[in-house]
C-alpha cells in the first residue's frame, strides 16, 4: 500500500498527442501512455480523466498544457491546441475526478523536470529553454519556479529582439521565436530555396512546403555550405536570447530542451560559440554552461508529475 | 540604548558623490550626508569608513556600489566609478571597521528600497528599472531578490533589443541602454541638432555638446514637435524593454527610478501608452502598472541600509 500511494501521475498535453507517465518516489518513470489529443474541451477533459483513472491508485495528478496558463489552472489561450479560450482545466478535471489536480504550462513543467531530476538537478538558478515550433521556457531563481503574478512568467519566446524583424502571429514584430525556433529555422531554409540557394535542402525535402529543420540539419551534416550558414545564423539568434536572459537572471546553467534538443548535437556547439561572444562582460564572470535536456519528449509529463510536490499552483 | 541599536546605515556610492543615510526601525530617514566620491580605492574605503563612524552607534552597515558586483562583495568592474577592477569593498571595509558590512549593486539597492518601503511595498513580484546614464535594474520574484548565481542578475541595460543597433561600450550592439537611457535620449537629441531638426533644443542647451535630456523635455513641454517626437521614440524603447521583462518575469508592477524618474511626468504616460501596445497577449491578462519610484535620489542609500536585514549577500 505504501508503495502504491507514492505513485504520481503526470500528463503533458501537446497539439497532437497527450503523453502520460507514472513516476515513483525515486523519479523513475514506471508507466507510459500516449493518446491522440482530442479536438474539443469536453474531449480533452474526458481523455485526461480516463488516463488518470487508468493509472490506478496514485498520490497526485499534474497536467502540463501549452499556451498561457493562469496560476488558477485556466488555459487563457493556446494557439497550438485547438482554439481554446479560458478553459478551466484544473477545476473541470478536479471536479470530474473528485480529487485535486495541479496544472501548469508545459514548458514550465519541462523546466521543473530538468531541475528536479535532469540536466539542472541540484541547481538554484536555472533557465530552461524549449526550442520547438515556438520557444517556451521555465525560470528557476533562488530555488523556486518564477511563475510571476499571473503564472505567465517564462514566456520568453516573445521577447522582442529586433523591432524591425518579421511579424509574429502574436501581433508584435521580431519576437525571439521568429528567429530561434524550429519554425524559424524552416522559414529560413524555405527562403533560401526560394532564392535559389537551397538546392541541397530542397533535394532532401522533396518540395518547398515540406522543408523542415531536419532537412537543413541533414544537408549541413553532409557538408552543404548554405545549410551550415543557416544553422550558424540560427545558433547566433538562440545565443542572443540566452545572453539577454543571462543579463536578467544570471543563471548557473542554461538547459536547451524541446524538439530541437533531440538532434541538439547539430546546434549546441554553435550556440555555445555565439553565446561566449554575446554574453555581457564575458571576461569578468564564469560563463554559464549550456546543456541539452535529459528527459527528451517525456520532460513535460515528468515535470507535471512533480507539480503537486512543489505546491506549484497555490499562488502567492 | 534599544533605540540606538536599531539605527541602520546605508551608503550609495555614485560616480561623483556618496550619499549616506541612517534609517530607523520604521523606515524613516533620520540622518543624511553627502560627500564627493574619492578617485582611488584607498580613498573610497577611507571615506566610507569615516561616514559609517560618523553615524555613531548603528546596528548594521550596507553599501550600494555601481557596476558588476559579485555576491562576495567585490566590485568586478565599474566604468562609472573610477577604473575599478576587483575591488573587495566588503572585506576591506569590514576589516577596517571591525564589523560586518553588506555590499550590493546600487540598482539592486534602489529596487530593495522601493520594494521594502516605496512604490512596490508589499509586492512579491516586481521589476525596478533605473533610467540614468545607463539602465540598471533589480528583480524581485516570489518575494526574494533575484541576484543570480554570481550576483549579476538585473543587468537589464545590456539586453540586446536590436542586433543592428548602435555600438555599446560593452562591446555588443543594440543594448537596451543605447535606446532607453538618459544618454540615449541626449544622443538622439544631438543627432536631431546635427541634422538641422533640433533648433529648439539647441537654443535651450547653448551648444551641441551641452545637450541633455532635460533640454529635450523643456522643448517638448514648450510644444516643440521634434522634441516631442524624440521623447515619444524614447518612451517606445523603454516600453519595449519592459514588455520583454514582462514576458520573462510577469511582475505585478514595474517601478521606474533613476535620474529620469525625477522628471518622470514627461515620460510616464508615453511609456504606459507604448507598453499597452507592446505587451504580449494584452487582451488575456491584467496589465502591470508602471509607477514612478518614491525614494528619489535616496533610493540606493535606503536600500543599502535594508541589505543586512534581507541577508542579502549571504549567497547560496
Amino acid at each position: 500500500m505504501t508503495e502504491l500511494r507514492r505513485r504520481r501521475v503526470g500528463i503533458d498535453v501537446g497539439g497532437t498527442k497527450c503523453l502520460g507517465v507514472v513516476v515513483d518516489d525515486r523519479g523513475t518513470v514506471t508507466e507510459f501512455a500516449r493518446v491522440p489529443t482530442p479536438r474539443s474541451p469536453e474531449g480533452l477533459i474526458d481523455t485526461l480523466a480516463t488516463m488518470v483513472e487508468g493509472a490506478g491508485e496514485t498520490e497526485s495528478v499534474g497536467i502540463g498544457v501549452p499556451g498561457l496558463v493562469h496560476l488558477d489552472g485556466v488555459i487563457k489561450a493556446s494557439p497550438n491546441l485547438f482554439d481554446v479560450r479560458d478553459l478551466a482545466v484544473k477545476s473541470l478535471l478536479s471536479e470530474r475526478l473528485g480529487r485535486e489536480v495541479h496544472v501548469d504550462n508545459d514548458a514550465t513543467c519541462a523546466a521543473i523536470a530538468e531541475w528536479q531530476s535532469g540536466a539542472a538537478r541540484g541547481q538554484t538558478d536555472v533557465v530552461v529553454v524549449t526550442l520547438g515550433t515556438g520557444i517556451g521556457g521555465g525560470v528557476i531563481a533562488n530555488g523556486s519556479v518564477v511563475r510571476g503574478i499571473n503564472g505567465f512568467g517564462g514566456e520568453i519566446g516573445h521577447m522582442v529582439v529586433d523591432p524591425n524583424g518579421p511579424e509574429c502571429p502574436c501581433g508584435l514584430r521580431g519576437c525571439w521565436e521568429r528567429f530561434a525556433s524550429g519554425s524559424a529555422l524552416a522559414a529560413q531554409a524555405r527562403q533560401a530555396v526560394t532564392e535559389g540557394r537551397g538546392e541541397a535542402i530542397l533535394a532532401l525535402a522533396g518540395d518547398i512546403d515540406s522543408v523542415r529543420g531536419e532537412h537543413v540539419e541533414s544537408a549541413a551534416r553532409a557538408g552543404n555550405v548554405e545549410a551550415q550558414r543557416i544553422i550558424d545564423d540560427f545558433c547566433r539568434w538562440v545565443a542572443l536570447g540566452l545572453a539577454n536572459l543571462a543579463n536578467v537572471l544570471d543563471p548557473a546553467l542554461f538547459v536547451i530542451g524541446g524538439g530541437l534538443a533531440r538532434t541538439g548535437d547539430s546546434y549546441i556547439s554553435g550556440i555555445r560559440g555565439w553565446f561566449a561572444r554575446m554574453l555581457y562582460a564575458p571576461t569578468l564572470r564564469p560563463h554559464p554552461p549550456i546543456e541539452l535536456a535529459h528527459h527528451g519528449e517525456l520532460a513535460g509529463a515528468i515535470g507535471a508529475a512533480y507539480l503537486p510536490a512543489l505546491g506549484s499552483d497555490v499562488g502567492h
